[in-house]
């Protein structure tokens, strides 16, 4: 009781201190080091004789545009499902993806575009950025509902980090293929909110359990960040590959993927549901599972066939994890995944990986014909055979996993510092203690609500 | 109630096995026929000697996701306008253009992209793919909430195959030029799906019409569907056409005639209406009529004038059908459309072939110049006349209303099958039936609100 | 009383008559006016020895696309977020887009592409004309909910015309710089829909203060249109400029711009929210400041940090405007300001306007190279010293001030025209008086419903 004004004063402070904060912080660091690349400086531009028609921009812009609607509309409408949580859901995935752009740039640039003491960007930099906050608002997708937002902008500073160290280690040195993420992004945002959501493990968050599911509409407006994900997928895969066929084909593969995923996501939606009927939750998210699981193939020769039947294993398995593994992982591994990441990028990420060792291994010369320069520089280059490529890919899967749950325990054991907010254990997956919420046009919810608003309070 | 349980296992079973026996059978089809085309497999990509920048890539793909949104959000939400088939409207259009897309990618490329025994597939193909989809849920939206996603399915099998050969006897046999789809897309999935209502027609079918409206925010959800079809459009019609000043033109064409549907719309919605009010049906639906209307003109050399006119027409003619023209389809016809697509789809692309056979007449070699041969080849090399062009797109118009007819007339049957389970006479525009829907919330607004009413009206 | 039914007749004819007569004068104006311009004709087009590839098409369409979603869904939907005026919100939005990309066609065709007496369209008219589009709907904000849509016809027809020779006085007689439009779109819109709705003051606007808020799923449908806006935005700036690096460039700094603008908006808006609670208006509103900010200097060499320190300005400078301000511009300068537009528009509009001054100022040679042409090509060609174009950028504020405010003026003169209906202070944001407005989710339809579900199961 004594405490409340004092712990609303500390709220009250605490998200925007926190905002000023890292927004100074990424500031002075850009002043000092992020310019512009050839590509969007004037006086480098156009020094070279090149044509306007030749800059980069055409070639990926339209690409990272449908990657920014994915991480901005496609993430926040997804996690909009919750009666209760659809102005956290939006609000803190665009809070998130903000600051986790600014962020980013700076660490991939550190890894990736450093050139005479200066971090050079430009589109490629701004579909980087926008990769990782996809895996960050993966990591989020775990712990929805359980945290404030201060500590998601620290949850967000530091796998942002880890994110760059796991990417470099991966595409710098072991020369990985992981154009889509499935492990960069869906496996190591996965793990990582996994084991977070695993350290941060909340025993008696059953009494939140009544706001734990969706109304109606709540499941249509979640239904808007499905499509849109799925509609943009192929997009994102191919967003960061070679221009030319690779681009292409990987637009192809995860096409076809797609369309599998959504096909057995039905199936088995209906074939577990009672008397038959299918399950929001698993149209709303396996479905999607066929473009995680050709995130590191898709550039590669899959061939169609191999997209659909990738596309639909991972339907499949993601659909049975939501029906059977999540009640599972909270139950026997204290695990709760608000979610379900675990069943769209975990799973569906390391079978990702699998595959993409599994078609590694396959690449021949035939196959690719001089385009194997392109899909796999290091075996074309004589550096590497096949089957070294694919042992590579396997254990850039293992430093990826070894990276996401390392981070998790240490962003779990910073996300518990005393001087944070969380929500309690009756307040979760409640928009109420950080928003101003209007009026529902429902009494009794309004009734209840004010009286856990005194309770929030305490 | 004997055969109730017996009912819900074998609706249980029907749905997944279908989609499982579907999936199957594409896949194999896939692995025989299916592969990359030249410009996105590696190997031959890549022995061409041509810059990535060539890739058609780069020149079709933005039109292909802006298709492709329509197609999955478009679609979806524009059917989500019922108060309780929110579910079942984006779901199942979801599931729908899942399998359509692939069984599609066999029909059209059987038809038209068969090399050596294979199926090439590209941008091209996935273009071509989704518009077939948009025909399958042009029909779904004359039979939604009327049939069961097995049902469903099944009409989009027959519908399909017969799409794909009524587009290649239009556009490979007869030379007919219909880039948009006016005839082989709107005309087509409106009198198939019509026809098919007719032989569905269910005479009980008002103990389900207390259902058959919308609720506020139902309507809101729809208007997602509706902008969105309507700011894409201009890249519908011109994904296909021409590279250069044909798909230019096309999305010009395009662009100003929904313009003027739309303010046709306004204008006959609110001359028609109960106290000059505007209805939400019309705005949501004979506003995109434009977008129909210049399907198979809008490469053409219309004029920004002729663009005009045509969606001006269009709107109007599609607003008084859903006010006048509905109502008698169905107590005179015993024809049940729920979206009304006779109104968008059905006249509008009736008209928009009509006014490709005018355009096509009046195509001279001093309006075109060069260009000629982009857009009519044959008339340019001299094997036709225009007359004889518009002739020609005439009897496209008869072919497709037979393939049309017959083909929603066999689908009719089909889907009347005994052991197939429609929801019953009480149970149409009923999400329930299929899906876990959670409860809904909120009694005592709504008191107000009446009360509100009441003063409004006064 | 008696009046009643005289003027629900009138209602009844106003609308269609205006709309017909509009689309009649445009459509005239059409076929007199109006020819496709070289890129989109195809005699003159295939008169040229150019390929397809060069055709401007493939430079602009995919941003001409971002800009049209923006201005269609994104004001639409963010104006939805009142309780009873989504229909109005998005379907007037609707209204107005179609007629005013018509008619700004026309007047800015007048104005820029006159060739031999006709105006020249093709993909940058497109972007022009959406452009005007939204400076129009940047007005209707400010007045929403308080006019007719025959009151949002009229001011259309006359803001549509000023917008028009502002521009030109702007960018053609003036050689300001202004690509984003924070003079042109921003200053100008906002201010034109602020003297406007001052002049249609309503001082028993408190009669309708119970509708002037939103309910829960009102503000998740108005963070649909702020995320697109958000994510498009690049787009919208970056769509008119020179080809190259001054579109590349004018991306990244408006992403880095909104990035920051969202933060400061989180941080200002939890720290002057009541218990450190943030406000959805703020977040859907401000956090878009970031775009409007840099909408003049984006294409200049504002460096990245220079882009996050503007966008962190007008976010704050736009939070604190809606907390602080807008109530004041009510109670004292009776400005009835609905949707803000004063803090998103107007003073960032007005900032973006000065930070061009700014960055004009200090062009130098050095930092711009050879592309000091495109950017300003009267300093390159030594018309100007930079000093001097940046005193014809503050003079350019200077004229957009006086445009708008003698254009605002005007209009609320015409909108107050005794034959015009607008709603009465009782029945302001209200969607009833326009609309068929379907029961709110009855409690009847529940109760069958809920009676229904039973049945179902068994």
């Amino acid at each position: 009781m004594a405490g409340s004004p004092r712990r609303a004063a500390g709220r009250r402070l605490q998200l925007p201190l926190l905002c000023l904060l890292l927004q100074g912080a990424t500031a002075i660091l850009f002043a000092v080091f992020v310019r512009y690349n050839p590509e969007t400086d004037a006086a480098v531009w156009h020094s070279g004789n090149r044509s306007s028609s030749d800059n980069e921009f055409y070639f990926r812009y339209p690409s990272f545009q449908d990657v920014h609607v994915m991480v901005c509309v496609g993430f926040g409408f997804l996690m909009a499902f919750l009666q209760r949580y659809g102005f956290s859901s939006v609000g803190f995935t665009f809070l998130l993806a903000a600051f986790a752009l600014q962020w980013s740039t700076l660490i991939q640039g550190f890894f990736h575009s450093l050139h005479g003491g200066h971090i050079h960007v430009g589109v490629q930099s701004m579909i980087n950025a926008d990769f990782c906050a996809a895996a960050v608002l993966i990591s989020f997708g775990a712990v929805l509902g359980k945290t404030g937002p201060a500590q998601l902008l620290l949850m967000a500073l530091l796998e942002v980090l880890l994110f760059g160290v796991n990417e470099f280690v991966l595409l710098s040195l072991l020369g990985v293929k992981d154009a889509g993420g499935s492990m960069t992004i869906h496996t190591f945002g996965a793990y990582f909110g996994l084991v977070l959501s695993r350290v941060l493990y909340r025993p008696q968050l059953e009494k939140s359990q009544h706001r734990l599911g969706s109304v109606y509409h709540s499941d249509l407006f979640a239904m808007i960040g499905t499509i849109f994900l799925w509609t943009f997928w192929p997009s994102f895969n191919s967003a960061p590959t070679m221009l030319g066929d690779g681009q292409h084909r990987t637009t192809l593969n995860t096409y076809y993927s797609l369309t599998a995923s959504t096909l057995s996501t039905f199936a088995l939606s209906a074939l577990v549901g009672e008397h038959g009927r299918l399950d929001m939750v698993h149209i709303q998210n396996a479905a999607l599972a066929g473009g995680v699981v050709v995130g590191t193939s898709g550039e590669m020769m899959l061939t169609p066939f191999g997209a659909l039947a990738a596309g639909f294993l991972a339907g499949t398995v993601s659909t049975l994890g939501y029906k059977f593994f999540t009640p599972v992982l909270e139950a026997k591994f204290k695990l709760q995944d608000t979610c379900g990441v675990h069943n769209l990028h975990g799973m569906p990420g390391v079978l990702g990986a699998l595959l993409g060792v599994l078609v590694a291994g396959l690449a021949t010369h035939e196959a690719y014909g001089d385009g194997l320069g392109s899909v796999f520089p290091l075996v074309a280059e004589g550096q590497r055979s096949a089957t070294s490529q694919a042992m590579y890919q396997l254990f850039g899967l293992l430093v990826t996993l070894t990276f996401a749950s390392v981070g998790g325990g240490l962003g779990g054991l910073l996300l518990r510092l005393p001087f944070l907010d969380p929500p309690p254990d009756s307040q979760c997956y409640e928009d109420r203690i950080y928003w101003e919420v209007p009026g529902e046009r429902e009494d009794e919810a309004q009734g209840s609500l004010r009286a856990e608003e005194t309770d929030t309070r305490a």
